[in-house]
């Protein structure tokens, strides 16, 4: 599909209204493609990045390794997969591997990247990049702020695939990140 | 599972920083669950709706309608389901009828709900309804405030379900409404 000029709008001006630690809000100013200014409000956030942990429990039954923690802006307790931001000049496997690891002591041998998308191009500049995490150990200690308090639980993938946007699994960024896996499975046959 | 007091934060006091149409941002103080006090930025904003419009071509096709228009965010074009927010005193199912005749002008003879998930719960307290929408009949123009600008589609089925999260289909939120779209599919049967 070609780029349709009369959807486009050009770029003005910009202006940082708050300094939000995990996002900046921005104040945009921009051209319409009929030649009228209008503003909009933006974060400019880093990169985030989903680590789907595949692993067996002790029956043998396929599970994901699910993160139980409270969430500030819903004020509630959901089970998700590890998440966090990319650091600085990390790349988004690194901060994979480093989430992983903080939030439930784990260490992936295996990493595999799913897919990028953008969570909310409405408002939001950035990406969330999905990935998947095989041959789990678990080597520490979780290593987390202390502001952080997460619990960890072996999930059993059918349970997720049924549970996956009811009840506590109430992020749909955590969707996104199984609807990358899916179909990376369904390519591997 | 039973919630584990452990991991919840007790609300202290909150502060609109900025009203931003869309959304408002606020500072929240809140009391860890070890008594430390932190504070958080977070998002208030109202709900948001997606509707997948159902429907054939000309060749008896199943196709999505699909709305392409600029995103600000991520300053892209985008394919996507119609969506937008839910107004004041609105129900869900309203403002998908609502929005799905504004942004193409089909109107819909039968819409289902199809699940509802926190778009972000780390830092926005808003929920998104996703239904489909089928027995469509194109009844009007668009309908679109003056700085809206936006073309739609028919994309076969088969097309969306393989290239979502890529492309122009780079839009999270529609990976939520997908997943929702292909469990409620599995169900019927």
């Amino acid at each position: 599909m070609k780029t349709d000029k009369k959807l486009l709008w050009k770029d003005l001006d910009r202006r940082k209204l708050h300094s939000c630690r995990i996002f900046d809000l921005y104040e945009v100013k921009r051209l319409s493609p009929v030649g009228r200014e209008r503003s909009f409000f933006l974060l400019d956030a880093p990169d985030w990045i989903t680590v789907i942990p595949v692993l067996k429990n002790d029956e043998g039954t396929e599970c994901f390794l699910m993160v139980e923690q409270f969430r500030h802006g819903s004020s509630k307790l959901t089970l998700e997969f590890p998440a966090g931001i990319v650091d600085k000049g990390e790349s988004p496997e690194k901060a994979a591997l480093r989430e992983l690891k903080e939030e439930t002591g784990y260490r992936a041998g295996k990493i595999t990247a799913l897919g990028t998308v953008s969570p909310n191009p409405a408002f939001m500049n950035n990406l969330t990049h999905t990935f998947a995490a095989f041959d789990l150990s678990f080597v520490s200690e979780q290593n987390l702020d202390d502001d952080e308090f997460i619990h960890f639980h072996l999930v059993p993938v059918a349970t997720v695939e049924k549970e996956m946007g009811t009840g506590r699994y109430s992020n749909g960024v955590m969707m996104m990140a199984l609807a990358f896996y899916n179909r990376w499975k369904m390519v591997q046959g």
